[in-house]
């Protein structure tokens, strides 16, 4: 059986019963309907497969990529487009191979387009607090009265707390929660229907209002997520080689970089040594005391931590998965792009 | 002739008039073998096509993924592997293509690699004050005589003074420069050889002692590289749609975000607005001023000025051509990945 050091790096590694550990933690929480994995984090056909072992059947994607490769993969019954969007004929695509398909809509325009593209249910997309997409609270009559004349159904609302997922301290995480959730209820109240669709690896359970939680970090974990005191563990990590060590032990280099992993978190973690720079294709490795030394040799195989799992995942076309220190195949990355 | 509008987006154009003015200019101070250009910048073997028309026919690479490509389109006579490998198998099936291949190396770990690989040529590569690959000056002697013993062909230095690429004021740029190369010379004078390979983008025409400049980013240029002053005009922008407006003009989204351009050099710029914050897969857009108020509709198009070329164009499978506002086709990035 092959080992981490027999492949090309960089690379990133899945440990699959940390992987699998966490699925069924969450399973413990939010089984079936209750959850529905965001497949934003993992653009993988191949993960949403297993996540269908799991019970997981209502998906949601951030992009119509995402509901293209689910839908050709004949991969869950009830999609959700987490996501406002224009392309009218790529909905018409979708629905015209029977999709069952939702998609978020906060204006006049959106809903023009999923009409126009033969959508049937749509969500409300509100907004509770995260300066992105949503409409405010005072525009959900009027977008619910114009969508209801457009013939489209109203199955509930959708509004995202993503301003909330990293305060570390998890009461006042709730009680944020709770003010943004008063806002979504509201507009709930005007819209009915059966989802009230929240929520994020951060909030997973704490977020009582919603219907399901959209979620897909808590999968793989990283250093950020890893600070706020989750029930979850880091699965993915970056594998690097050392390829260059200056001769005094006072700085390595890796061949890992921001080609390789997303830095909008902060840099990678690792054992031994922390990360001063990185440039595209490389880490330059520092001694934890600028007194100490390091102990690597060229070649040496380095296992960062990821600090933003999403775009990270985003930039491989492959996930390698690994059980007690060896491969055991892996799941390709095939829904990146747009 | 299809327009921007016609496209999904997000995506990544490139004004063809600008790029082509980019390559001219460049061709008037570094023709032919005095400009390596570096492929790491575009991973395109289309864009690789390009160049060779223009007269460039030896090009440097950071990636050995981005060498085979090369190999793999018989572009290029006199390749450069610009970075450091323990790959000695990838190697060896690159020179078994009759690949002209020379190679980086800063240790006898390297060495012994490109030697393993059936390589017969490299350079040393020499740390110049950038704190990343390169060897010691003091340890160049003794690396040239292992080379040497092994049978190698040593080409001559490499040296990346990339820590001074992006000082502002020209002649303080200058005054680095020449105290990097004074470091480069000297590992020459003990390596001998045709080659002192050094430069960027940065100081394409201040590094004098180089026989040859590595530089990319001049084809697209980026917000960073346009703030130094040099003769090149950014000729790169992500397209993208504006997919939800605030009532008040107060704030749009667009659907643009970190999995569509790199952030480690500062958010994206706009026009009539600004990027507050970026997520996956949106950024949120801001008035200029909090008092005033952004002129967005729901499905506008804009485009934003990349902050680092490099790690963005590798997020993205194809560069959209322009010209006077119609697309003139396209180029795949096709060297993505390791």
């Amino acid at each position: 059986m092959r080992k981490l050091s027999d492949l090309q790096t960089p690379f990133l590694a899945v440990e699959l019963d940390t992987f699998h550990r966490n699925l069924e933690t969450m399973q413990s929480v939010r089984p079936g309907s209750s959850l529905r994995p965001h497949v934003k984090a993992f653009k993988s056909t191949d993960i949403a497969g297993i996540l269908k072992q799991y019970g997981y059947s209502g998906f949601c994607c951030a992009t119509i990529k995402e509901l293209e490769g689910l839908v050709a993969n004949v991969l869950g019954d009830d999609l959700l487009l987490a996501n406002e969007t224009l392309n009218a004929s790529r909905l018409r695509s979708l629905v015209d191979q029977d999709a069952q398909l939702t998609v978020a809509v906060d204006s006049v325009e959106t809903i023009d387009a999923a009409k126009d593209g033969g959508i049937r249910d749509v969500l409300i997309d509100v907004n509770v607090g995260l300066p992105r997409c949503g409409c405010d609270l005072k525009e959900v009559a009027i977008l619910c009265a114009y969508a209801r004349r457009k013939g489209l159904n109203i199955r509930g609302v959708m509004g995202y707390e993503g301003h909330l997922m990293f305060i570390p301290d998890r009461a006042e995480r709730e009680k944020g929660v709770i003010k943004a959730m008063q806002v979504l209820q509201e507009a709930h109240s005007i819209t009915g229907g059966d989802i009230i669709s929240a929520g994020g690896t951060g909030t997973f359970d704490l977020n009582k209002l919603a219907t399901e939680i959209q979620a897909g970090s808590f999968l793989f974990m990283d250093t950020r997520y890893s600070k706020i005191g989750l029930p979850f563990e880091e699965s993915l990590t970056i594998v690097s080689t050392i390829i260059s060590v200056e001769r005094n032990q006072k700085r390595a280099v890796c061949d890992a970089g921001v080609k390789s992993f997303a830095t909008d978190y902060g840099k990678p973690i690792l054992k031994d040594g922390v990360i001063e720079f990185c440039s595209d294709e490389h880490s330059t490795i520092l001694p934890v005391e600028p007194s100490s030394e390091l102990a690597f040799n060229v070649g040496d195989l380095v296992r960062l931590r990821v600090p933003h799992v999403d775009p990270t995942i985003a930039k491989h076309s492959r996930l390698v998965c690994v059980q007690e220190g060896y491969i055991h195949g892996g799941w390709e990355v095939d829904l990146r792009g747009w």
